[in-house]
């Protein structure tokens, strides 16, 4: 199994850090806007991405397995690209300095296809995106992600 | 052995980005201002790293272990941080549609380390000013490069 790992830092309260990504509303102001479920343990989210104009180009849904206020947040996929399948995403929050720190990981690809080398990039775009909600208000969500690649 | 794939497409011919990656002077506009060295197999390349006041806050050494025009750019680290020793930085280059694809690959990590996780960040940040040097005529190398937590 290989994995992505990325580490951000937030200049904000670790209690901001983790609402955006404990809750349907956060998450939808950096990862999708069109993100719909119940953020609570054993419940299902699903993100779906558009086109500007509004055409779905893909979806994911994902199991929330782990809730631990300021600390923690473990998502486990249970639909969406065939190599997500049964991937978990995990990000750990904790305190340096002015930071909050986010380690960021994405583990139990089956290898490293050229298909996970573009989800690193677009994972890092979106923690991006996350600090810049948290730090300025504002992310960039799907479908105002940056484009990175003809696969989007 | 764990490592970081990236990939991007830049909307550019294949020509325009091997020179970006093959030669100290390209890389000077996307990695660091501060890049120095010979550009041919077997020859060492230093890159440093410095605050927007001018203080050096790092160095890396690499020697150029194969370069093959609008193909690949191979690189293994000599000097640096000591999680870098022995590791190999590879592009690989080929084009689809309007775009020419970079798979970045930094292999040989000893293990998946909060460091590696800080670096896999940085390279996204790194590959997105490649891009935009190639499409627009301007990167953003250090030290005017996007910052992303306290590391830097």
């Amino acid at each position: 199994m290989v994995h992505i790992i990325h580490r951000v830092g937030i200049k904000a309260a670790v209690q901001e850090v983790y609402q955006a990504l404990a809750t349907t509303k956060g998450i939808s102001n950096w990862w999708t806007k069109d993100t719909s479920g119940a953020s609570e343990i054993g419940k299902t989210v699903v993100t779906r991405f558009h086109t500007l104009e509004g055409n779905e180009v893909g979806s994911m849904q994902f199991e929330i397995q782990g809730l631990e206020p300021d600390k923690k947040v473990h998502w486990k996929f249970l639909e969406g690209p065939q190599e997500w399948m049964g991937t978990e995403v995990i990000f750990e929050l904790h305190q340096e300095e002015d930071y909050t720190i986010v380690l960021f990981r994405h583990i139990n690809w089956a290898e490293e296809v050229e298909f996970k080398a573009h989800c690193s990039m677009k994972w890092a775009i979106f923690l991006l995106s996350l600090k810049q909600l948290v730090e300025t208000g504002a992310g960039k969500p799907s479908p105002n992600d940056i484009k990175i690649d003809n696969w989007n």
